[in-house]
């Protein structure tokens, strides 16, 4: 490089530098050639090449005998740094994205469903041949906008054989769990509104309320549900708009809520006029039925959501909030205007199908069992390693465990990746980033090619002091 | 009632009435039970009995020892009004809700999309059961994060043949061309940006904007494209950070933007920094193809998106966004993150299938030939009751029409619905609102039981001078 081109690069990275700091905003003007190659003691006409590379990168741009601006078009709401997924920071889009794109026979010990090989292909299939035969209406026309009517009757009379009596209207089908989050998210928060949740949870609900700019808090969960006397005190002191939480089996602990701990979150709620959102998605992992908000609360201050993702295809996209009329009404609203329609029919037709015969329990029960085998398993192999469950769930495919003194769950993640291993480190669970010292595994996909003994090289590579990264 | 009884509906009233006023806030004391009996002239046990009904029905709160507060329960964002269809207001979301809500057999000449016997039934029959024989990743699985890559690769070569030569990872797919739009807007608004649209426009896009709580504003659409000298003036002033437009064929008027005006309208979005969305919804109804703003810009400044609901299935909920690699990165966390995953994959499958061998071209030739048919019978039975397109369409389904002098468009919405016919009247496409005496008709939804016949009465309701609305 010449010494004019690292000149030149000089300025393009002091300039690049002042943008990124702030100390020039958008539309602002940049000082003129001449300020700026003086302040610099460059020439000119190294300032004008500076210029021009700026320009051609798009962080600033020309107006026709007006200078130059600082450009605009840098995105409002960036959820995490673009760049490859390799070095990508572990935040927490990190295991969706590393599971989600892993290449097919990646073993993914922290992603957050099963092996498609354990849903019911068969009945599946049986249902799309069925569908296939359906009218031009069920295969190119629109539902209506609360979803497929049939699907939201069979739920409604699910729910009220659950002590939760709703009418169909209560429904309204979504694409996914997910995606029920988020049109609520949008109903109910302002940028800026705070919103608990437990620490640890779902990582995606942090993701959910970073893209809704919300002020997230955390309440440490426990065995019992959350910790109540923090909980009190921080909806007190920090006045929530929502509570956002897993029930039944709680993602990613295991743990499930007991009775007084519900009552008294209910009543906490009531007080201080929190909304509180569940999240049943695992529900039909249970053993027996636990405690449900929802039902407590009758949906006063509740609102259920769930999604079929977990217990029999991710590939059919159908989740559902249930809520007052008045509130789904609005939410079914929101839902035209940011994506029409999220179900498709057919998908709904085919889950209606499913759901509807005695397959989906004989399914369920099957998957229970393997579950329980696999849960005894997997803490055995893990426990080989010097990795423990910090408790034994009911039910469910996860394991919340503490690692080996003096691993880091995210060090660990990093070194397992280049061995081709997706993990769940516990910091992407933990608002408060406290719980580096865990990490969540999925025993539905402990089975792949070598994952404990991968397990064992980054372990072994991390507990040396070494590992590289 | 009884005397006290009224005298309690009155304290309710008065109370929810500076609620609603805005007098008084969430969080906000209400008065003492004393000082508001005093202050309105009723015994204290009557303003108990008010604030008790107002807790009942969740408008205020009591805490303990404390008094009485306004609840802070009420949702942050409605789009309209909770209530009966038939009342609702004629707002952006009135025509989509009564398109998908009205039941099967209504006529709805208003409806944004063509029957489904239109579509092609018996390919997607045929690609459903071959996909119905997949494997289980297919069917119970999630796809990679941007979706079905051999469909991305597929959308890749046609749009490389359209001059947009792109690679598959700048193409992420959505669940529709609607949550595609809305995944731009996540990405690159902030509440109380401002974004240009055409007036008229697609009113959804209207409703999507406010979920945004941008500030909308619009510029005169007319036969070749934006009039320029507005769009020039209009961008200046109000710097908006999106034009979100329908190139190809524009929604409600079938116009399509002529070379000229699509080179201005890049030029003056370059000038001033502003993204342009361009929804391609219509291009495949298009006699042969128009001038394309992302073809013209090569996807610097232009975000192109598209479905394919309009010409192949709206079950299948499948759209697309076209950008940068680095904008498709970020798009693509903020679809994780709001809804895990957008596309059925079966769905992703279906789509790919149809588009790949010769049917699907054949079925657009088809469907062209059949329109061009239908708009021209549409317009000489449309003459006949005094309703004359603005302008004659080189393609698709829709008419952008003038109504005969002195016809309301909203009022005769709602005297044909009261009818059994679902319309789409001028202003709901206006963010001017200057655009009461058009309507929009959709020539492949003109054929149901007395159409014609039921608004020429409701035309002569109109111009009579009565219809009781």
């Amino acid at each position: 490089m010449t010494t004019r081109g690292s000149r030149t690069a000089d300025v393009v990275t002091a300039i690049r530098a002042r943008i990124s700091g702030g100390a020039l905003g958008v539309g602002d003007r940049l000082p003129s050639v001449r300020r700026c190659a003086d302040a610099m003691g460059v020439s000119p006409s190294t300032v004008v090449e500076a210029y021009d590379r700026l320009v051609a990168e798009g962080a600033i741009r020309a107006r026709a005998g007006s200078g130059f601006y600082v450009a605009g078009a840098a995105p409002a709401l960036m959820l995490t740094e673009a760049g490859p997924q390799f070095n990508r920071e572990i935040d927490p889009l990190w295991v969706s994205r590393q599971s989600l794109d892993a290449a097919p026979d990646t073993p993914r010990p922290g992603c957050g469903w099963l092996p498609a090989e354990w849903m019911p292909g068969d009945a599946i299939r049986r249902a799309m041949r069925a569908a296939a035969r359906g009218d031009d209406a069920l295969l190119a026309g629109y539902s209506p906008a609360r979803g497929s009517l049939p699907l939201r009757r069979l739920l409604a009379r699910q729910f009220a054989a659950e002590n939760l009596p709703v009418a169909s209207d209560q429904i309204l089908l979504t694409g996914s769990g997910s995606q029920a989050l988020d049109l609520v998210c949008r109903l109910l928060l302002r940028p800026g509104d705070t919103v608990l949740v437990d620490d640890p949870c779902y990582f995606n609900f942090r993701a959910l309320l970073r893209a809704h700019r919300a002020n997230v808090v955390g309440v440490p969960y426990e065995a019992d549900g959350p910790n109540v006397e923090q909980f009190a005190q921080i909806v007190a002191a920090a006045r929530p708009r929502l509570y956002v939480t897993n029930s039944a089996l709680h993602n990613p602990t295991g743990a499930t809520i007991s009775p007084r701990v519900a009552h008294r979150v209910l009543n906490i709620a009531a007080e201080h006029d929190m909304i509180v959102v569940e999240d049943d998605i695992f529900a039909d992992f249970e053993p027996e039925p636990s405690p449900r908000l929802a039902t407590l609360d009758g949906l006063r201050r509740v609102i259920r959501i769930g999604s079929f993702s977990k217990t029999l295809s991710a590939s059919l996209r159908c989740g559902y909030i249930v809520s007052t009329p008045e509130w789904i009404e609005a939410l079914t609203d929101l839902q035209v205007a940011t994506c029409f329609s999220a179900v498709c029919p057919v998908a709904a037709e085919v889950t209606l199908s499913i759901l509807s015969d005695g397959g989906y329990r004989k399914h369920m029960e099957a998957l229970r069992r393997r579950l329980a085998t696999a849960r005894r398993e997997t803490t055995k192999h893990l426990g080989q390693i010097g990795i423990f469950p910090h408790l034994t769930p009911r039910g469910g495919f996860y394991l919340w465990c503490a690692l080996p003194d003096g691993v880091d769950a995210a060090t660990l993640a990093r070194i397992a990746l280049r061995d081709g291993l997706v993990l769940a480190p516990g910091d992407v669970f933990s608002v408060s980033r406290t719980l580096s010292g865990s990490m969540r595994f999925n025993v539905g996909q402990m089975g792949g090619r070598g994952v404990y003994a991968a397990l064992r090289r980054a372990v072994g590579a991390r507990v040396g002091g070494g590992g590289g990264v």
